[in-house]
């Protein structure tokens, strides 16, 4: 377990959330974030689908489930709002989702970069205190990711 | 079996393709349409790995597999050669694929339009005449599908 | 194709069959022959339900589709009539049975030794003329199968 | 949570074991009981594979998988330990198998009719004092059986 807390999410907009959402924000819940693209075949058949499932399994009030679009390739066919919207909603994805936020010129967006995320999809939980506790590229099995969402909800709150 | 021949295609533009590609064009090969939308999940999970399926099965010089991308919602979001092409590269789809082309106004482009298609996915078989023999909204067998294919093939050519 | 005809099946018993099922009986139609051991999963998870699946898209008049119950080892767990029918009946496979004789002391059933498969899954594929088109050890595709059956019915009579 | 543990289990034969296995005897340890017959398609699609998951994802020493043969119909086809021992060879069943005993005529056996099963596969799954917290007919999806051990094994020993 790190001793810090994760970096702050930077995110440019927000989709399916009345309000900006934030890591500090939903601190007492474990956080899933999803981070993916929308044409990436392993987030559309794996990574978007766990992360519901994750929604159905556990309650809103103790685990937080967000999306996080981290483009870091065909920007001009992924990085417009419009095509996320019609992503989402042809793929009933109702839970939030963020745009990573680019900066500097560099293809890889902000928060992707600030965790070293190696591609997408890349999963990763926090505890009921912001810290980050998994980092996973690529797929893992549902029956280990509800192990360690419960893991650290059994945890006592900080 | 019709009598006439089936409406020609209009494409605005192709893409994995040298040259326009035609249903004249293609006279005595059996002809595999699969008709779809970067964003239908139905032609994500289904239709377009079918229509890959169908590629490898049949030989080049009997059957060929075309992709149309018919853009009937969500224009914004898929309607540039651009995001189709990162489509087909992440999806790795092989095959031509003709972009259904719009005109009048109208939101439902026209070879759809002339075809009187429901939806995506719909999948067209043409005889080696030309002929349309069948068209299917949503979903069917893979069995089904070859038995059709081979039952085509089996025909003499016109 | 072999100029003769394959050797008829020996069969100890059938099950959901009034009368015997042979293969000169059969001449006129296609025949999908299933060989199978109950406790073989790759049989339960793709061959027997790949059979069931050529049941329902084909015709009864046209295609006859045959299981063969190939037993080659566990023979006191899998020899009885009655493991069988349970197994059946279980299963939901409709469609006719036999039971592979067993002669001169060898563990491999007669018929299986005649056309020489190499374990199961085995499906085999007759023509209308009874002859064996088709002989195929482990699993193939839907898309192939369809097609295969509907190249046989395509062809002429004897 | 129920005060007082359940019932023990009894059992005609443990295959893959070198001793009898009882509740009693793996106390301290979160348990997951999986109670199937041999020819039930959904025990060998989903309950057997499941279980075998279970055992890769969690340690040994932390999680006890056993199975329970529950045969209440299909009797002789099903009965036997030799046919037992043949279907877990070819479905790669390591973890311990005991037979549900049978009594007093009656066609349930006495572990199965002790806790009112009322099917197979039912997935029980007991804490480290013994005690059952959960029994589950049918199916049940990974994620949440996941959750569901891992909270156990949150929870203090007895």
């Amino acid at each position: 377990m790190s001793a810090n807390t994760a970096p702050e999410w930077q995110v440019r907009e927000w989709l399916n959330a009345d309000a900006p959402i934030s890591l500090a924000g939903l601190r007492g819940k474990v956080i899933l974030l999803e981070a993916f693209q929308m044409l990436c075949p392993g987030c559309v058949s794996h990574g978007i689908p766990q992360a519901q499932r994750a929604r159905q399994v556990f309650p809103d009030d103790a685990l937080a489930v967000v999306g996080l679009h981290t483009v870091f390739e065909h920007h001009e066919a992924q990085g417009s709002a419009v095509a996320l919207k019609a992503f989402l909603h042809e793929n009933r994805v109702r839970f939030p989702v963020g745009i990573d936020a680019h900066g500097n010129g560099d293809p890889i967006p902000l928060t992707m970069r600030a965790y070293a995320m190696q591609g997408t999809p890349t999963l990763l939980l926090f505890d009921r205190g912001g810290r980050l506790r998994m980092q996973r590229f690529g797929t893992m099995e549902d029956m280990q990711l509800g192990a360690a969402i419960a893991t650290l909800l059994g945890e006592a709150a900080p």
